[in-house]
């Protein structure tokens, strides 16, 4: 047997268990979230903070193909002090042949190889948790315990959410077959079959800036199960993170017998970006894409390639009737703060009925509302020490512009403001801004970043119909709506359905809101331009490989 | 219990055993492939006759939206006489408003009803398929007993096939879950989930003028299952099949209780193509060609839609070695006579190499090879009757311009001709003319039509890395290969699927050669330009519907 096929089997039950998880979608983890003392061997919390530590300033050296010199520039949000780390330059072209000479004996592996290759790839991530943690931290600008979850278990269920998907799907095609009939009169024939799962060429998997991890793992996955090599190209502000995934993948292959070339890192910078020249390359024939909708939207229209995108919409909150109305304010206000609005489940649209919200009896009027809201965010964010951990830094100067530009364009009911006390971090509390529902140029599109948007509308069913509408025009990831009545719910969730948005109902005591659990939570739904990637269904790994057969006749007898 | 979910209970045992074939992969089929007295029920053949001599010159009465006239000029290939059959012509973007005021009933019923709908379309499709042949017969040109087991049981099964893998793929999901965790120190949580499989919108299905059931009943069941509204664009020159498939949608669907809008009918005219305007409809979200490169090449590129594609390609025969050299020749030859070369099936690329055909201890020169060949099509078209049963008629006239230019561009081993006694029938026996491997601008793409090229490489070895260059650049649908060597054999099968070409070795007592099997042959890989639509595997299937989902905080305790 393989190392790969013996990866396989040491890791077969949690394979078997994340398919059973992604049939039933109850909550499952084999990871671990918390980064508590008790749940990690001695001394893992340290040694990852001393790994991190080493890698600064130095150059982390890969041995990729097509190297042709060395950059990085990423500066920690949380300290603004250069990382200093180094990677290498790589000429597109030559690293993508390199991938295609790489590419014959991973086609011809095993789906078993393959798989336990990916499981083993998984496992190593995971061991090194606290590492990711602290590059997600420094790059993306996370609160720690989120870069924690987030780079570790959270992103790690998500990419065997679609390694499981990706197994059930190649699962469906047998190896092979015997075939036996008659033709009219003659006699019977039997042909034997061979059904080959071939992939389709090198997959480009371009990762975001703010939350890399979360969708290059499941596409990282997917693409490498099903046979097609990766080439991981992060946002050039966040790197780390994507850089010390490659290096973890590059090790399992080899130890595996595979050239290490079937993962490969191209690093490029605002000013000489490398995804065209990648695109260019003939071997490369699928794309997953995380980001705005500007290059994802380019990349639908136009790629040549297998196009998978998620880009962003603006995610609304829709309030009808509450039994506790600070509850779900502070709920509201958290998807808000929670790392300083920069999720692509963020809660943007706050929308009403000029009727108000209804509370038991009495309908709160909007500016009561408004006002509510606000004391809500106030409060995650009046005592620095907690703001910072909630609110995280802000990724990148973009943002406060934006924020400002926002406060421009509306009734500022709450002004965004550094968090104090937290020293040269670059951080922002929300900016809460009142708009007219006739706003729509201004709310009717992803302002990145802590900014909500607060609109009162006619009525209850036209702040609905505005939510989902937007939803359905410009895109949702996750929008939200609160109502304490069975019909509204019902009512909510079919407008949400119908403009091919999810929606979340009621999450109060869930915190935060914009959590999206693998093996449970279908994320995009691809019928709205917020992407046409859903994490992780069926239609994200079917299409990566396709079947090649051949069939021989038998001799007769 | 609504009568669709009767349907669904009546048919499931069918529906079972089918997504047990699509598994395992052998043979299998519900339906009645052969006219045989003693599989149907008396009279069911004379009642199909009339019923087809009934039609000729009637109007198809389907009551579409958006009628504004009448048109139909079919002429029978057989008879050279008009059918006088017509159609009702419709305007384009009155007719996908009306079925999108079909929608909302077939979106919301449930996987089970519109399942169940299908299987009686197909059971009651099959009730007709005397009717179906001669409607095929009299339009595509197809030879009757083709007709019968090509627009019956073998679409049927192709039909059935593609609606298992829906049913399947929707199966995956399931229609809600509870979720329940706690988030660090918080309490329990528990998520009401609810999973809506949403379908994407009207699908346009292309159809192709000489085989019309085999690609448009897959298309048309795979987007009726998952929810989405079908019009069906037959070729200008063969309507009647498709037109009497969509009446008995429309009835089926009518009985139960849904609005036969969901399925209708697009006719027109080379003068006025209607497929342009269908497609500028915001509510046309799914494509499905069956046809050229050229047209489908550009949608494949350019339309805004889901596209799902079966073009055509240069299929090769690739001749090594035969224990009965004249046994593989009688079977390639009935490839080239086989409905006169009109199936995407057909062979046109015979290659040898120069050292010849190994036969036990001789090899069998080129020129020997190419005789026999020629032999072994004079034999199958010799005797006038059983020509006219193997070839058929020829579809249109454009297809004896290309045997023309055909035998123009090198030497004629063997002439076409009509065949004689076929009367009135537009006829033409193969050509069959010698290439140098060097004009690949001429074989190496379709030749549509009883057309064969011969082409002598420099070995073996460069014969098939010419076929498997053309295939895997020009595109294969299927080719073949005759060698009695297990090592020659599995080389063959390494190239071919390399170029992502399928391939059909030794085939011979296996008549037609040409024949692909529901449940068993994956027809077309997407891997090479001849189309991108696989019958029918998961990425057949799953991007058709999407899933939106709610999620509900449960009240605690």
């Amino acid at each position: 047997m393989t190392r790969a096929a013996d990866w396989f089997e040491a890791h077969r039950e949690r394979l078997q268990a994340a398919v059973e998880a992604c049939r039933t979608r109850g909550y499952w983890s084999p990871f671990v979230e918390s980064p508590s003392r008790r749940l990690w061997p001695e001394g893992a919390k340290q040694r990852g903070a001393e790994a991190f530590e080493a890698l600064l300033g130095t150059r982390i050296e890969l041995g990729l193909p097509g190297e042709v010199g060395w950059l990085g520039s990423e500066v920690s949000p949380f300290t603004s002090e250069p990382l200093g780390v180094r990677y290498p330059k790589v000429e597109a072209h030559a690293l993508v042949d390199a991938m295609g000479e790489a590419w014959p004996a991973w086609r011809s592996a095993t789906v078993t190889e393959r798989v336990g290759v990916c499981l083993e790839i998984l496992a190593r991530l995971a061991a090194d948790t606290f590492l990711h943690a602290h590059a997600t931290h420094h790059t993306a600008g996370q609160p720690f315990l989120m870069a924690f979850a987030g780079s570790g278990a959270n992103s790690l269920d998500r990419g065997l959410e679609a390694l499981a998907m990706a197994w059930q799907a190649m699962a469906w095609v047998p190896e092979e077959s015997t075939f036996e009939r008659s033709f009219g009169r003659g006699p019977q024939v039997a042909l034997h079959k061979r059904y080959r799962l071939v992939p389709r060429g090198v997959a480009v998997v371009l990762a975001c800036g703010t939350y890399p991890a979360w969708n290059a793992w499941p596409a990282l996955f997917a693409n490498l199960a099903t046979g097609n090599p990766v080439v991981l190209k992060p946002h050039p502000d966040t790197v780390l993170p994507v850089a010390l995934g490659v290096r973890t993948c590059r090790e399992v292959l080899q130890q595996a017998g595979f050239d290490p070339n079937l993962v490969t890192l191209a690093v490029d910078t605002w000013e000489e970006p490398i995804t065209q020249q990648l695109l260019a390359h003939p071997l490369v024939a699928i794309v997953d894409f995380t980001g705005g909708q500007r290059f994802g939207g380019w990349l639908e229209a136009n790629a040549r390639q297998l196009v998978y995108t998620e880009t962003a919409g603006c995610n609304a909150v829709v309030l009808h009737s509450a039994h506790d109305l600070d509850a779900v304010l502070r709920a509201v206000a958290h998807s808000l703060c929670c790392f300083s609005g920069q999720m692509c489940t963020t809660a943007q649209n706050v929308w009403m009925g000029a009727e108000g919200v209804r509370v038991g009896d009495r309908m709160v009027p909007p500016d009561e509302v408004m006002q509510r809201l606000v004391a809500a965010v106030d409060a995650w964010v009046a005592e620095p020490e907690e703001a910072l951990a909630v609110c995280g830094a802000v990724h990148s100067d973009a943002t406060l512009s934006a924020i400002e530009e926002a406060q421009a364009a509306g009734e500022v009911l709450r002004a965004s403001a550094p968090i104090e006390g937290a020293g040269s971090a670059r951080t922002a509390t929300p900016a809460v801004v009142q708009l007219p529902a006739s706003a729509r140029s201004v709310y009717g599109k992803e302002h990145f970043g802590p900014i909500g948007f607060v609109m009162v509308a006619a009525s209850f069913d036209e702040a609905l119909a505005c939510a989902t509408r937007d939803a359905g025009e410009r895109g949702s990831i996750a929008s939200y709506a609160y109502a304490t009545d069975g019909a509204v719910i019902e009512g909510i969730e079919d407008a949400f359905a119908l403009a091919g948005a999810s929606v979340g109902i009621n999450l109060v005591r869930q915190l935060p809101i914009n959590y999206a659990a693998a093996y449970s939570d279908f994320h995009v739904t691809g019928l709205n331009p917020a992407g046409t990637a859903s994490l992780a269904d069926l239609a994200f790994v079917a299409d990566r490989f396709r079947v090649v057969q051949s069939k021989v006749e038998m001799p007769p007898g």
